[in-house]
């Protein structure tokens, strides 16, 4: 195969895409273009720049780039409208983020005539998948490298070995090993690996590195009112903010409180179980409300459909499905759903728990009338349901006399 | 319709099921039989059975009978293999009693050569659905008599008039009405009603029978242990167990650290929302610690499917369809599925939160070998992932290219 | 209950319907508005007018429409898009036809400031269902009045009496039972009752209504191509035409050939089984050619989506429920997945079978390149499948190699 | 990686597994144990033994083994119980062999102490998955050697060189290309390829193997009883037979008539498409009256149930998982349904169509009396239907008053 002449590289300023960008350059002798996303990861960008330049990237080949509102928006959101958890429990935090970075990417590479794209992910993981399925979807020709996959530095001691020939600051916290490793977007953080190996083990509270560990949360309990619209959250305690201002704010909340910490064994892609930690505080919250303001907006019908899909829906976005006709076809469907998806939540935050107390809308399709314990002016007529009953037991009956016959000739 | 000769009536010894009593002899002239369950509802029974002798049930007539450990072993454990949860969230607590009823009043018919069976559900809510279907699919001749539907007692003060009329005792708690209604069995107690009946109106402290209110719950953690053998539990911090005592212990834990309180507006079967506080403290816990144990043990393919067809087998138990040839082929799917599922979970329970910890399992799935970050001696080639992802890519590709060739055209 | 002051009755011309028009009129005295659709079911209506104005009704109530364009653009054709089969084998002719009457009905009465629709459907069926749910999705405070399940003709002599005492004409062929029942539209003609009742019993060839026994179709095969555009059937032969002109043309080459037939015992909603000789001649060759643009221009992914909720959708749609969100919400993901379904396609007709022959399309996926037993210039990397394999073979491979350990321990 | 030293190689004594025995002999100098099945594929399996001989393998290295009755009890049947249709229409002929094969493959291997098993299917196709996945299932540490994607003989002239250079015998009419590959069992004939590569050109009726066209069938229908036990047929006309013979006895009635032919363009597991001319004579008169005994003796839930899982079945055994636990599991939710499935079926057999024409069993739901036009006798009480709408419809209209009363806000 040819050698790329330029690369785009997801480049986050660390050490291991910073060992990569030299890499690609001494590999293949190519260009190398880099992309930042803030993600909300909650660093600094401004050093990644810097790295760069110092790595010998040409200032019109550094692109840093504020992605959050377009995260938020376009990514979390749709997901958040199909309460999607994968294997149970799990809010896709990682997930939902590798396809808008591959779209940057491509964006990216069409905009320099690049003709392939780069990533940080290794071989065993899910990332992989999700960053290339997403690259190749959106631009079928373009060529995407993967470092790890592909060179012989398959050793601490080499990279480090590579990064000091090749003049690749390294700061002293990351001579040794880290004791775990570490994604973080606005919606969630993820550890995984080394001392999280063995799931016998109980992970240590250092792990946890946004959420405070729950013993130490407030014996105080705080509301908070998230508004909905058409199934987005559009305001909190009543006043109307950005989607990711939102779950920012969220995040403080839920941070406080202790709340979204999520220790999983989880089934990769790729065939393996792995096991992680994951830190989820305000989207742990907006699912909770989001699911309050369904249970009086949404329909049984369309509501039970919605969770019959949901697993699919939630493993194709695991396994990176998300620029698939699938995907799209099932978020039109959970789209639908949602246009009566409207009104507000009352969430009780209190030792890591968010907790649904209070919903209303005027969209809602609770009737009080009909449900009433008291006298319901005619609302209902209760005969209905001995019918409702006997139809419904009909072919029950039946099943139940034929087995009976069946018996008897035995 | 001919009168009915004999009823077997699920009597709890209340004032309700009293005057269902009394009103199936009066308006029927009909023998009546009861059927006192002790589900692990909290009450004492013989007052029961001193009631029904005193409304003039022969003592022949009278049944009192413990089945909880058939409860637990026979409905609760099969349905928790599932990790059932009706609309994402409700553990069926009342849903999965109903169908062990019937089938004893039906027993109990037989036995007798009764032509009915009577309850006491009312013609608005799923009680009624679940019992009648029971019924009818065990015995499609057997005739079963809702009063609630049929009766004039529309109002509580003609109920109270009716049963001063037929000498039986109102305690002077039931003279009022109460602030809302309970069901309670050994999984769970369910509230509903009147305080209730605004779901944008907090739920007050009050309503909680059985869980302490979460600011009450202890400030030191406590961790359990559970064992499983086949998706079962059968052993507490290492002691073997019968099902109903596990499930009594996981009660007192769950309760005492404020575990598995909801308040939910639900879909009903017979077509409106309504609004109900669950405190389900053991299965709260059971259902954490199974999820927790499945994830070692059950591969991702019978996991996913599990997952996939668990909102339908949650509706079949809610609607009353526990005796219906669809739940037993998901059961038999579900059961085939928790071969392996065997091995020990550690919770942490604290301030209304049970959560998995740790989990180890001579049946475990989970490969350190693979998933390690360390050097893996050869157990996966991370050069597979390539290829993988391009075959998985293809179609993506092919798509991509058909769009870009047709949008070409235009 | 009051009684109903005006009512829009679904009136076919028919003894049946005119009886009831007759009771409507002397069991509420209300004003009887008359509603007669050209669903293509082959009759005249202007003799429905005539009979109409004889049993008094007023001119401007009388209602006769021509919807055969709206039948098979707003209903039929979303539903063949699905590929809708119930329980495998059935078209669902009868049910798609429901709720377009309903929408009618209930535009007519508000028009009319009409309290009522009402309709000849019998109290054991599904149309009863189709026809009232359809019409409380649109109006939930009209009232349905449905006079099989209300009046005491209960017996054919009974009818003819009302019929001879209110001087409605009975066609000499009425005076007798008809052999069995009909129902037609421009989609198909069922036929069910009576002569049918045992399903043991072969269906006489007098049953067909419309296709040709298969012994009598040509010897000679007729080959049709069929061009689509986003799922919906566009020309013929390459001769474009309204929806309503296509469904016709493929009518009259299905019914020559044989095509289209269906010996049927089905599940009804109302819990019984019912068996049915249905004739869809246009509709089957229309499924067939809609499967086979489906194969060049559906992906995979989406197309085993769509393949997985047709049976719910279709069981939607046989139980009444196309005016429901959850019809509406995977009428959404279904259309989404139509976007590219554009092509011809060339289906052979002969003796009762339509088979796709050839299909092609400006659309199309299929890939000669890829899929060629020659060279192919590296379209497709041959090595890549072995790593595709080995990771899909991994967690089988710890499953086995699990197994063995825990078998080895016993 | 190491070479293997015995290799067990699915042999069928052609040209193509005779290049790839002599290429393990050369290429790792391995010891060569041939598996030849009789999988009811039409040919003497004795020149295959001989060949061997020819080629150099042992007499005890040679195993020639009739699997005609488990490849049909153990495989075909278990698939048929479920009316597996992949993509709707494929009867999975081929995909149902290869487990089989594997199985014995790997059998033999424990029994040869062999290191290896290997295939003659080539890196484009589903079969290798096939293949492997269940290899691997049944022994995670056997290694699978696959030629097609390792050799060089890329081309038909190497291959004819390398055979010529190695004493292989090559049949005349194997010197050139042949039209289309050709695949065959006791269940199916599948082509495909080259003349058959582009989906708009009809196929010629010379690529039929084993079916006649249709044109040329019989004019005279044919009429054959076929009788299940719990899902399974063991008689036909009245006469017991076992699972392969019965399946040989269709396929002759079937040939004769025309009926199995399928031209289908399908998605193949590793991402692209591909055109089959399928045959599946008996195959398709056992799925017709498979579905005509359901129709009376499944209930409306489980055949609902199976329904909606029937898709994902059908790609699982297309994709290779038959030895998985997803597929485990569903076959035991499917065997769970057929536990009535008794009674037997007419089918008519005419000019390529199958036909259900009539169907009895002493299993049967169906009830005349309920169904019945006639007078009832009280089975049914049409005033129910009343109750069982309102119910059902209740939510629809909730839904309906809340969006007027939204639309009204507006």
């Amino acid at each position: 195969m040819q050698k790329p002449k330029k690369v785009v590289l997801a480049y986050s300023g660390g050490l291991d895409t910073s060992i990569i960008l030299k890499w690609l350059q001494t590999e293949y002798g190519c260009e190398v273009i880099t992309f930042t996303a803030d993600l909300g990861q909650g660093e600094e960008l401004e050093p990644a720049r810097q790295k760069a330049v110092m790595l010998g990237i040409k200032p019109e080949n550094i692109h840093i780039v504020d992605v959050r509102e377009e995260f938020v928006r376009d990514y979390v959101f749709p997901m958040f409208r199909a309460n999607a958890l994968y294997e149970g429990l799990y809010l896709l935090g990682t997930s939902i983020a590798r396809p808008l970075i591959s779209k940057h990417l491509v964006d990216i590479a069409h905009a320099h005539g690049a003709d392939a794209v780069a990533h940080g992910a290794t071989g065993k993981g899910n990332d992989q998948v999700r960053f290339e399925l997403s690259a190749y979807a959106l631009d079928p020709s373009i060529r995407v490298i993967a470092p790890w996959r592909e060179w012989d530095l398959t050793s601490r001691t080499k990279l480090l070995e590579f990064a000091e020939a090749n003049q690749i600051p390294i700061a002293k916290d990351k001579r040794g090993e880290a004791p775990f490793s570490v994604d973080a977007n606005l919606l969630h953080t993820s550890s995984e690996g080394r001392v999280l190996e063995n799931p016998a083990d109980e992970f240590p509270d250092y792990v946890l590195q946004r959420v405070v560990p729950v013993e130490q949360a407030p014996d105080q309990a705080e509301m908070v009112e998230i508004t909905f619209e058409k199934g987005d959250a559009v305001a909190i305690n009543g006043e109307a903010m950005s989607p990711a201002t939102i779950l920012t704010r969220l995040n403080g909340m839920g941070s406080r409180h202790g709340i979204g910490v999520l220790d999983l064994v989880e089934n990769r892609f790729v065939g393996m179980k792995s096991r992680g930690v994951y830190e989820t505080p305000g989207g742990t919250i907006l699912l909770e409300a989001h699911r309050g303001i369904e249970q009086i907006t949404l329909d049984a019908g369309a509501g039970h459909l919605k969770d019959s899909i949901m697993p699919r829906y939630a493993e194709l976005i695991y396994n990176g499905f998300w620029f698939s006709p699938e995907r799209e076809a099932l978020q039109a469907l959970i789209d639908k759903t949602q246009e009566h998806v409207t009104g507000t939540v009352r969430v009780k935050l209190y030792k890591g728990r968010a907790a649904t107390v209070a919903r209303w809308s005027d969209h809602s399709l609770y009737s009080e009338a009909h449900v009433t314990f008291e006298e319901d002016a005619g609302a209902y007529d209760q005969k209905d349901a001995a019918g409702f009953i006997r139809l419904n037991a009909l072919r029950l009956k039946l099943i139940a006399t034929r087995n009976a016959r069946v018996a008897a000739k035995k």
